[in-house]
């Protein structure tokens, strides 16, 4: 079957979206005052953004749930015909996936602060507000948090190419707590961006909205959840090509 | 095979009061004084929330374990044939899984009371005793409440919609960690009804029970949490099919 | 295939000993002093303890996996022909899962105090050190509790007869999630027994262990952790032979 | 097909160095100075660490994911004919598991390090630095501590032995879970490495890492967290060879 490029950016909208609205909406949750689930806590987040990757590849799984450009990129690197089944891998395929996950992350972070407005009315940190979309380092400094970036992102998509060697069928299920583990493991340093969408596309709704005292978004820090997760999604995708090459 | 509306009534009764002992279980668990569990965090009130779906959908297989009016009419927007395997969609079943789902969050609610019987009977806030039935707003307005009631209705209703499309067989662990992942990123504001039943069966046990030092059950907000689930489920019903349409 | 009697008491001493050793432990190393889980919370004590189940269901597979007297009762109210495949529902059979259950209680009570046994020595309330082996109500009720732990029980044991009308294949994962949930929900007035061998074997352990600075092993409160569950379970395998007769 | 003992070592490599990459990182996390996570309690620990074995698994999908020597020795002792579908047991597939082990361990905490670079050099004491790379115990007592690594290890192989009697077809989640659960029920006392790689690997890193403000790699304690685990691993080995033999 062939799947028409239109169908491919709604496909990847949705899931996108579907991120964006429980990842951001679980950090609102946790970090925004008068919350019911204010200082909830790590793993509180990390389960957040784990089960937002499990309902949004659930909504996209017809064009095989990128939802992040580093796996779009990862597949790519590794050699792969098609981006799902029926889509085949083209300079056009690659623009829309970029596209829709750019757009679905936007909406995502719009539909979040609807869903959290009272509590973004309220009095806080101009910092605490901008972190509801984008991430921010724990200690700034610029090639380090690439690193960390690059690392995690690294990890997220070498594991999910070796999935395909696994014949559990398990569906969202693997990649959702794969997700939370990077978040507990590797999102200390810099809160695990791992994904250039899930980073750009709400800084530019944080940057649009009429967010009541707003700071800075920030875009001396944007390009780090940008090109790190490029960079290890890149290396990931040819390190599983080497690797599944001679394991077999 | 064909299911009698009575059969579902009663596969809807166990499932609901399942759901409701087990949700307003953790509720108490956490806020009233003196309990085991009491200040466990609101991660704990997700897992507590997601796994009392986990056990309700065991326990009503037959009628397809809606156990939640929003998702009924979320079936019925999306142009179902069947509620459930044999259950043809009519005004008649309608009914009968409304009132079904009714009387088991009524019930279920009764039976916590009675597993923290000792608990609801120490000094407390009457808001708290309150809370373990019913929902109430972190910052009161109707209108945005409203809204974040029908946005995370929307995303549990559309991507239970979603399972169809995906070939792994988990029976109910999807959506119990589905309403995990709703409740860590949505429920901030509201306490995440995203079900009228789950909202108002138990709110009429509350006005109802001879509870020790209980306050108002707040009808003023009660609407929220029966509307704002409704619109949620029906628009989910309808995009769902739109999508399904276009997506294959 | 038949299965022995003595095959069956192997089967169900090994699962009860690491159901016990994993879920004393868990509470040892919540509440022992000096441990790193020390105040690790409800929910960490819930993970525990379901986990314990996971791991004892795997090691208990020959003969169904009780672990629970209420579980056996359950069976046995439900009219079941046979408590595993190859085992036969019998006044021997019936003693030989009794009698397992609780020498695995007992010696995974003991394990968990070996590998505890440095946190043991150290000063700590003396009910502190009760609470590793045995349950406790929050509120002394016998009344109260006893409806407490049978109502906990028969969710376990409800749900689990239901799990037969599900297809999926998840093996011993929804067991230790509902689990997870009973103790999330419903641990909260008396911490959860909901099994007589799982409270009464480690009280035995509790009382001839030579645990420094030991109190009283509270044998007034034992029934309820006892009678609690097997009234429960034996309510719950009644009523799930009727649902089950009834919806098909 | 015969795998060859170079893919064996590849393979290892890989799985055991994001099995400490991640559970080196979520210590990390947890216990450096100005981390998101920091201070995020025993249960995060627990989820990153089995989440990292999760990744590993994936990752280790040809040689059978051993991830740890106690595993190895555990099947030794088990009397299997083969470590892996095609991998025969012989002194020379067991040295090669046991290079890589230590060599995919070493490298993992490295990366760990790499990830956490500008978090090490915070001031903290030189003990937290170490406790990323290499377990602990809380109360040091060689005798003692040595008990808790092998209860521990114990479970782990015997219950992973156990796996194969289950027709549940999960891929690497039940091993996770395992993980998960021992070191919520039985890490408290000594920090469960439970793995002689997992610990010996990271402390030669420590030793030669320039971290920031160092302090000892404590030695005098490295024997416990290796031979702990052996024995541990070579009694389930055993044990479960004679259960599965009697239980059929």
């Amino acid at each position: 079957m062939d799947v028409s490029l239109m169908q491919v950016f709604v496909s990847e909208v949705a899931g996108t979206t579907l991120l964006l609205l429980l990842g951001a909406g679980v950090v609102a949750n946790v970090i925004l005052p008068g919350t019911k689930g204010f200082g909830g806590g790590w793993l509180l987040i990390n389960f957040g953004w784990g089960l937002a990757v499990f309902a949004g590849v659930y909504a996209a799984y017809l064009s095989g749930a990128h939802l992040n450009f580093a796996v779009t990129i990862g597949l790519l690197a590794n050699g792969a015909d098609e981006y799902a089944p029926g889509v085949a891998v083209t300079a056009a395929s690659t623009f829309v996936y970029l596209a829709a996950e750019m757009l679905g992350a936007f909406l995502g972070a719009v539909l979040a602060f609807l869903a959290y407005k009272k509590h973004f009315d309220e009095e806080a940190d101009p910092g605490t507000k901008l972190a509801v979309f984008s991430t921010g380092p724990a200690v700034r400094s610029y090639g380090w948090n690439f690193v960390t970036e690059a690392i995690g992102t690294f990890v997220l998509v070498y594991v999910i190419l070796m999935f395909a060697k696994n014949p559990a069928n398990l569906g969202p299920l693997p990649v959702a707590l794969l997700v939370v583990g990077i978040g507990a493991s590797l999102g200390g340093p810099t809160g695990y961006a791992i994904n250039p969408n899930r980073d750009l596309g709400p800084r530019i709704a944080h940057a649009l909205l009429p967010i009541k005292g707003k700071g800075s978004s920030d875009w001396g820090y944007a390009w780090v959840p940008v090109l790190g997760p490029i960079v290890g999604g890149a290396i990931a995708g040819l390190l599983a090509q080497w690797t599944l090459d001679y394991l077999g």
